[in-house]
């Protein structure tokens, strides 16, 4: 591939990322959709970009399913800094950020069933929910909230609880998914070394409720 | 297909048993070597069976792995039952098959590998250690060890770490697995009402030597 530099790089950079993010979009619409075996060429038409540059991007639809979803969640997470921005307690930022994402899964449950095909990849990924909760855990720690010794341990039992908390959520589509998410936050939160009474008393406080903010606005 | 009826169909019941059997074993070889790119073909011929057989059984390849996997780990669960058999207390028996379940990943990296990549869709799994693990989880709430309010919760929260664990050991090679296990088998034993200094001394006892034993000596 010839060499581009100075102006010329950076627009081609401009132009690459805005056929990325088309392509992206594009995913987002089909998963929330449920459309999960549409053809690339759909893909590719609904993001108005040519068949040769979808390759130029992504390996496989299940590379960009996998971006889309990764996109979503990183949009969630921004989401619930700003939600829990105003928290003084960092177990409690900690508790309403897993109690907030247990409950995406009746809110968007084609985005969550692809993030659960790929869940365990995530569990230790530097992007999305997975550095935000590592981030609260040792807040909470520092601040003598939380008793935890290695602190990537609690994350990676915090982030395959969620993802057990979602196939479990799955498997049952009848069941209560805001009774199992606190339950289950409630849980971890004594696994983390708080005491019982204070573990449920922040599991019970009140939540903004996730559907009416633009949470995955981007899917859609 | 023709209908085939009394000893006929025993025979025909029998042969196809050992035919998947031995597709199952060809494939357990291959994922202990770590060769997940082999072609059907090759998978055929190590089991000694025709093409057209390994389609009777599987729709590809990534099933049978699947149910190589599977196998492994009802072998692995019988082994579990075996060597926790003698112990009284409930709450033990749940904290030694996590403590040997988590030092799987350093015996067994490739299967433990193909594990995680379908690890999601075990948790809630009527087969393998799901069902061992909520009987193991009803018992000590029975007995009063535990205080779990919904044992299908906290089998999520247990399965789901022990997804997080695995992807934790796979992604950091050179993390000890004994202490990151016995860490996580302590934060999870204080999840379900155990206290912190009873956890403790649980996760302390003296196991039994998983490599030294006939685990998933059908791998090989």
């Amino acid at each position: 591939m010839a060499e581009v530099v100075g102006d010329g790089a950076s627009r081609l950079e401009r132009r690459k990322a805005r056929t990325r993010t088309a392509l992206v979009r594009a995913a987002q619409s089909f998963i929330a959709e449920g459309k999960l075996n549409v053809p690339v060429l759909e893909i590719t038409q609904a993001a108005d970009v040519g068949m040769g540059s979808f390759y130029n991007h992504f390996e496989s639809k299940e590379q960009l399913f996998q971006a889309a979803v990764d996109d979503a969640f990183e949009a969630h997470g921004n989401l619930l800094d700003r939600l829990t921005g105003d928290i003084d307690d960092p177990a409690e930022v900690f508790a309403h950020a897993f109690r907030l994402t247990g409950r995406l899964h009746r809110i968007e449950p084609e985005l969550c069933r692809v993030l659960l095909a790929h869940g365990s990849a995530l569990i230790t990924s530097d992007q999305g929910l997975a550095p935000r909760a590592l981030r609260d855990i040792e807040s909470a720690t520092a601040a003598g909230r939380f008793t935890v010794a290695d602190p990537q341990v609690a994350l990676a039992l915090a982030a395959g609880a969620a993802v057990g908390l979602g196939q479990l959520l799955h498997d049952q589509p009848e069941r209560d998914d805001a009774e199992a998410t606190d339950r289950m936050t409630e849980d971890i939160l004594r696994a983390f070394g708080l005491p019982a009474e204070e573990a449920h008393r922040i599991c019970q406080l009140p939540l903004p409720d996730l559907s009416s903010v633009a949470s995955l606005g981007s899917v859609a």
